[in-house]
Parts: structure tokens; C-alpha cells; sequence
């Protein structure tokens, strides 16, 4: 059996596509539909209830394409809307916090992990939770990182100030004694150079974007949804505003082929 | 003549309140309601269009409050909405982007004036246009700031790391030779002493909250819109999403009065 349906993928902006150049390279005949929330990002300094809100909205979008699995490619959703998705959802959903878990756990050495993320994401304990769940004894560091978002969008991803503003965040943890870093947003991997210089090398960096990917293969495999070997695959992507900078920033960090974006709109009523 | 009904505010986020700052010295009699849509800050990364539409719903719910007059504190709201708005509302409304246009004007000597904002603010050319409206021989150099309303959220107002950022964006304009220098985002103002350190002595900054507020000050007196002398005027606060990291940077460097922080929705029926 076999299902041409794209794997549909979801984020608050286009950070999310490093999901998508991992799902290509480890799914080369998936279709994919991608969808950035760019009219509202970034989702991570927001309240919990509002980006549960956001992520239905931009899930019932995806649903709308026909899509056979859905991916939520952003740290900040995926903490605090998965376990209403999954409930809602007819089709498999995941996130990229339980993946990304996961790995760290399979990494570390001395039960030692630190994560790093949005404000919400952090906020929110979820890679605490799923990393104590699978062990308890787990020690875990967490900090947030608000200013890296803003520093890849202006593209200075090899910059002393960058370098600078990450040894300040990370500092606290590699004193702390952390073995194992977990990428808890999906645009720090366009700063995993600076990101290692700031860090011992004995210190694992976990990739959340490539764990998620290895995830979506498992349960494509495991529910025979999976694209027929040969498929021709397309990747369509769309925003719900005006591509943002970082889509050149993207484009070429990530060197994806990206063809015409598309625009969907989110309409609003306003309410007293 | 005079008349008790609030003065609107609005912002992207909570920004604006230096602008609420200034109104409340310039106009302690005044009755003011402000709103920040902090559901969907940024607006200075977003397209116009979105911006426009933004505004609109924020301003609905203001004169759903039976407001005598429109604010619009946020330079990337001002920069594009501002037409749409003088077109479509019944009460009179006011921008941030011409009141420092005129100020700007008055306080440079060698008709050189540098503007920086957020990428909507500087893509707008929306300073740019008023100050050569106004004065055809003005030289203008502009830059887009994207890193400094991240830093103020995290609360790195006195810190080197911001001083580097900031003297990174301003060396260009200095170099161009500016004597004048326009803070067109309203978070700018919290940052004023790390541009001053910025900027030789000779530069004089222009900060657009106080220049809005006296504006607004004209304009009630010239429409026999202000509220009466001795009458004990209220604060009162909505924001669209919960109050986010920045409404505590906001109560300790404008030492402003806060209460209690309503909520407002902005409802949403997604549509493809």
C-alpha cells in the first residue's frame, strides 16, 4: 500500500523548514505541504491558550489539503498544543518535542541535558516533562534564548555579536554541567557553528528538525502511508503574510529549492 | 466645551506606552484607553497589507470603547495604515510619523536627518516622505533596527552587548554625517541613553512619543475635544493576548502606573 497524500507541516514562520530539508532528505518521494504563520510570528513569546488557537487554526488549514499525517515543525506549538491535536485530529500528528527528547536521552552520558528555546517553549517545561517521563533520574537545564530568532533573521549567523549573545545564554548551563544541548526551536540549527564554537566539545548538540524526521519515517513505515519508491515529490509551500526576510536567509543556509509561495489568508472577526 | 471620553491608544504590542507616558505629562486630565495587540506583535516585520489590516481591527475595538479621538502609538501602523484610517473613521486620529517629521525638521541644522525603525517602518519610506513634504532639501538616511525591540524585551536596556548592536546600525549614519536623529519605533525611547552613547554630542535625537503626545494635545485643544481642568483621569489597558515579558521592562523604566490589564479578543475564521 501506498499514499501520494502530502505529509502536511506546520510552523509559526519558516523555521520550520529545516523539518522540511531533513523530512527530504531522509523521505526523497514524500510530497510535502508546508505551511508558515507568518501574519502572527513568532509564536514564541506568546500566551499558551493563544498559540493552542493559532495551531488549530493553521491544523485545520493543512487539513484542508488533503494531508495524510501532520507535522507541527515549531517548539512553541508543539509544547503546548500536541495533546489537543492529537485528540481532534483525524489524521497522525506529531511534534518535535518528544523526538527531540528522545535523541538527548539516547545522547547523554551523564543524565545531564539542557535545552534551549523560545520563551514559550521553555516556559511551558514540555521537553522537562518528556524527559523525566522517559527517565526520571534525568537532570535537566533549561534557558531562553529570545534574541537568537531576531539575530538569524538579520543573517548574522557568523558574527562575533551572535557568537557573544550565545555565550551569555549558554554559559550558566555548560557551568551547570550539562553533557547534552537540545536545539528547542526549529531555526537554531542555522546556528549550529555558532552554537558549537560556545560550547565544550564533549557537549552533544540534539537536532529537534532531524529526530522529527526520523519520527515522520517511523510512522509513515508503521501505518503503510508511506509514498510509493519513484514518486516524483513536490514540496508547495504557503504563508498566511508576505514572505518575511528570513526566507532568503533560509534559502540560502538551507539551500532548499523553494519554488512560488502561496498565500493563504486567516480571516479575522473582531469581538468585544 | 470639554469631553470626558478616553483618548484610543494603540500599538503592536505594549511599546506604545511611552507614548501613554508623555499624553499622561502633557494631559493629566485626560482619560485614556490603550490597547496592544500583543496577540500578534510584531507588526514591523509584516507586509503592509497585513499591518493595514491589523490596524483596522485594533481601531474597531477602540471606538467600540467610544474613544474621542485615535492614537496610533507604533511607527509601522502610522507608516502604512494611517491613510485607510483618516479615510474610514469618524473621529480624528493620530499617527507618530509626521509629529517627528516636524520635529526632526526643527531640530536639524544641516538638513540631514537619520531615521531608524523597524524593516515595516524603513521599507514604508514613510519619514522619508513627510520630511521632504515638508522640506524638499532634507537628506535622509534611514535604518532598519530589527535587533533593538528584542534586546528591550529582554531587558538588556544599560548593557555592552546592546551598546555593540546599536553602534553597529547607527556607524553608517554618523558616518553620513546626520545631525539629527528620528527614534521612529515607540519602544526606542527606552533605549535612549545607549543611543546617546552611540552618537557624537552634536547629534540630537528626536523621540516620537513626545512629539505625538503634543500633537494630540493641539488637536483636542483646536477641536474643544479636552477634558476638563481638575477632572481625575483613568489608565485603563487591554491587550489582545497576556501580557507579555515586556509590560515588566514597561513598569520599571516608565515607572507608569499600571492596574489591572483587561483582555480583548480578536476572534479568528480561517479561510482558504
Amino acid at each position: 500500500m501506498s499514499d501520494l497524500r502530502p505529509i502536511g507541516v506546520f510552523d509559526s514562520g519558516v523555521g520550520g523548514l529545516t523539518v522540511v530539508k531533513a523530512l527530504r532528505e531522509l523521505l526523497p518521494n514524500e510530497n510535502i505541504f508546508y505551511l508558515g504563520d507568518t501574519a502572527r510570528v513568532p509564536y514564541g513569546g506568546k500566551s499558551a491558550s493563544t498559540v493552542e488557537r493559532y495551531s488549530i487554526e493553521m491544523t485545520d488549514l493543512l487539513v484542508a489539503e488533503n494531508v495524510k499525517a501532520v507535522v507541527i515543525a515549531c517548539n512553541s506549538a508543539s509544547a503546548v498544543a500536541l495533546p489537543k491535536l492529537e485528540e481532534t485530529l483525524a489524521v497522525p500528528v506529531i511534534g518535535v518535542i518528544k523526538p527531540g527528547a528522545q535523541a538527548a536521552l539516547a545522547a547523554t552520558r551523564n543524565q545531564h541535558v539542557g535545552v534551549i528555546g523560545t520563551r514559550a517553549t521553555i516556559k511551558s517545561g514540555a521537553y522537562e516533562r518528556e524527559l523525566r517521563a522517559l527517565n526520571p533520574q534525568v537532570r535537566v537545564s533549561a534557558c531562553a534564548c529570545p534574541l537568537l530568532v531576531p539575530l538569524i533573521e538579520e543573517g548574522w549567523l557568523e558574527d562575533e555579536l551572535t557568537d557573544r549573545v550565545i555565550a551569555r545564554y549558554l554559559g550558566p548551563l555548560v557551568h551547570q554541567g550539562i553533557d547534552t544541548l537540545v536545539l528547542g526551536c526549529t531555526h537554531y540549527p542555522l546556528l549550529v557553528h555558532a552554537i558549537s564554537r560556545a560550547l565544550p566539545k564533549t557537549v552533544r548538540l540534539v537536532d529537534s528538525a532531524r529526530n522529527c524526521a526520523m519520527a515522520v519515517k517511523k510512522l509513515l513505515v508503521q501505518s503503510y502511508l508511506s509514498a510509493p519508491a519513484g514518486n516524483l515529490a513536490g514540496l508547495e509551500i504557503a504563508l498566511t503574510d508576505a514572505p518575511d526576510i528570513f526566507l532568503s536567509v533560509a534559502r540560502r543556509a538551507l539551500q532548499l529549492e523553494i519554488g512560488e509561495v502561496q498565500l493563504r489568508e486567516v480571516l479575522h472577526a473582531t469581538k468585544l
